[in-house]
């Protein structure tokens, strides 16, 4: 060891920062399957393009955009059309009405986060945010903030109520939310979410404009992504007042399977979006300039979009709903798996509660961690466990990420994951038969 | 005024943080262009399509990737290919040697250099930047760097020297350099870069391992730009031992006209950049998929690389020509003004040296910002002051920016210009005449 390894390299935030749990996960599993190993890989939250290409009308906006010489700097808040685009498709499909100011386009959903704790929140000042959830642990330290997070069950479809998040409001900052919900692809109903909104502007009228706002960061990215009855609900829909302290983010990063274009937006009070808009601006997040004029044209292309979108819809569902159906098989054949309907985004909640069992060469399976592997070594099955997404325990529960696999591919994990989940014996075992 | 106005509505830095000054006015001039007058657009860092078009074969291999699916996430440090592409293209043509595991996939420059201030830069610290320079005001703001500022002046081309910087880096944590650079268009020799870099390892081996190193952030995105006897020199290559200290940033936005295209990187000491690949990971500043595609792709093709390189360099040089001709034109006539022949980039400094002289209308030119007004407003001439770029004074001197426009546009500007000088007495007006 030198002098050298004794002191810091890197800032103290950098040297706290932990890297993705997720993408750790899925290195591993891409490792795996280039060894030549069958994988069904429902880890990352991203799309196989072969199993959900882009719409065919944004490829062909952008090729005509590039063509076109739409190649230099976009203004920083993001091409005029496309904020237009924004504000009508917001105005036709959620009934919002923000106005063009008060958009902001951003490189995909994820700096317009990053962006908005940066211009909200001070060190030391509390962000409140619900486990499991998406990345929030990280942007906390990036900021300096002090997180309050309110632990969320099964029973709930890991969302927070009114109840739960009310008494971690006092004195906060931001609460942010997420729905339909990364990692467990649930979301709220009116009634929860209306709630937690008038829980927040009470909060807002105790301070009575002496302290700084409590701020909502909404993050909406999977909103077209609803299955059966569930339907999409949003807070500045559901309490007016909640305008001017709602941050919503979004992008086509998700609904239109174009995670690797780099389009997304968030919208919110004028002056805070300005603020956001120079901060991010400094931080260089613009989305790349045929993208956002593609985006603009197929957010007005309405024909186009909802026959995607129906497509993009039914073909979540299959994969959804072929991974809820198999488990519940498992169930009832006695294993003790159990899952959460789909109601939205692309995941399933599942749980494999085989910490404790015991394998046939004799050796105990002690975490999730362990029962991660044991499903990848054993059923050719990659999942992200909660602990990934701010779960201190090992629940048992784990994130099953559709986007990446066809329904052939789970029905064929299936009979896998059943002769796998016969090797175990004890607890969370084969239970019932 | 309500109880709300008195309250900061954003965090304390979003609430300090200046928009770009450059932005400021390139967007007035846009307002005054659509109102019809005739405007010589010299402001923004950028470049106009159908004067300056991207290779036609970064644009085919983009429609190619695209079409071809590539339109999931990247890897979160950038496709392999890529980064293997500029693995080589570092080698071949800079002699650099940097391992794939060494360059990081950003963006555009921008997040490189945002993401090396966060992740080398504690609060507090000192990070040493010459003035003029671009943006890093904003960067030292947002990180809460202490600034210490080295002024540079015109008789050496607005560049630092190991002279000036040495005494600043005393425990500083970061220096930032720029070359070919920004505002000014002038470029280091390789005497000067290497004695600045003695001047840093020096200060660094003062420490001795005692204490956190002194890092060099060199941005040479213009490298691929400069004219006539000039050498792109880079700290690495001249100085080996610097390798453990430098973060180069670089990117396509500037050297193929592609700003809008959002593809930039940089390269490092490994431990150094895998932490910079978890920050910017959480901020979300991937390029996108098919951009990093087809720029690995053009990176690899040197024939046509080298065609557009020598294309784009005497495009370059001939409106740099053309403006620095222009003006030595009218020194020639006795008018006060001057420039820096140009040596690199996409710049020209140039001084109108017109404050306290008095127009036709009996009122008095009081400062720079009044100086670009009247540029502006009498001679169609839009400009940027080096005001903009640190520099706390009326020096007089201003970034003209060529690639937003022709040959013909200068000349035309040129006798609008020659008109307007006509109308100033006083200082700085047609003193030989």
């Amino acid at each position: 060891m030198t002098a050298m390894d004794s002191v810091r390299r890197v800032s103290e935030m950098a040297d706290g920062l932990a890297g993705s749990g997720i993408l750790k996960v899925a290195y591993e599993v891409r490792a795996l399957r280039d060894s030549g190993r069958d994988v069904c890989d429902l880890t990352v939250g991203d799309f196989a393009p072969r199993e959900f290409p882009i719409p065919a009308a944004l490829a062909d906006a952008i090729e005509a955009a590039l063509r076109g010489g739409e190649t230099n700097y976009p203004p920083s808040s993001g091409m005029p059309a496309l904020r237009q685009a924004i504000r009508d498709f917001y105005a036709e499909w959620l009934g919002l009405d923000y106005a063009v100011d008060s958009i902001l386009v951003t490189s995909g959903a994820r700096p317009a986060i990053f962006g908005s704790y940066l211009g909200l929140v001070d060190p030391g000042d509390v962000v409140v945010y619900p486990t499991p959830s998406w990345n929030n642990d990280a942007y906390c330290h990036m900021v300096g903030a002090i997180e309050r997070q309110v632990p969320c069950d099964a029973a709930h479809g890991f969302l927070p109520t009114a109840a739960l998040l009310a008494p971690a409001l006092r004195g906060a900052r931001l609460l942010v939310l997420n729905s339909p919900m990364n990692p467990a692809g649930t979301a709220f109903t009116a009634d929860t979410l209306a709630e937690i909104c008038d829980a927040v502007l009470e909060e807002n009228a105790r301070r009575g404009g002496a302290e700084r706002p409590l701020y909502l960061l909404y993050d909406q990215v999977y909103w077209m992504l609803t299955f059966g009855g569930t339907t999409h609900v949003n807070p500045v829909v559901l309490r007016p007042a909640m305008r001017a302290y709602t941050i919503q983010v979004d992008g086509i990063s998700k609904a239109m399977a174009a995670t690797g274009l780099r389009v997304g937006w968030l919208a919110g009070p004028t002056d805070v979006v300005q603020r956001l808009s120079i901060i991010l601006g400094h931080v260089g997040t613009w989305a790349p300039r045929p993208e956002q004029v593609g985006t603009a044209k197929l957010l007005g292309a309405t024909a186009e979009l909802r026959a995607f979108h129906e497509g993009m819809l039914r073909s979540m569902r299959a994969r959804l709903d072929a991974l809820d159906a198999g488990l519940r098989a498992l169930a009832v054949e006695g294993f003790a798996v159990e899952s959460i309907p789909p109601m939205g985004a692309i995941y399933l909640s599942a749980r494999f509660p085989l910490v404790g069992t015991r394998l046939a060469d004799g050796s105990v399976l002690e975490s999730d961690e362990q029962v991660r592997r044991f499903l990848l070594d054993r059923a050719g099955l990659a999942v992200v466990p909660f602990r990934a997404f701010g779960v201190p325990a090992d629940t048992g529960w784990f994130r099953l990420s559709a986007g990446a696999v066809s329904v052939a591919d789970i029905d064929a994990m299936l009979p896998r994951l059943r002769d796998a989940l016969r090797l175990t014996t004890g607890a969370g075992a084969l239970t019932h038969a």
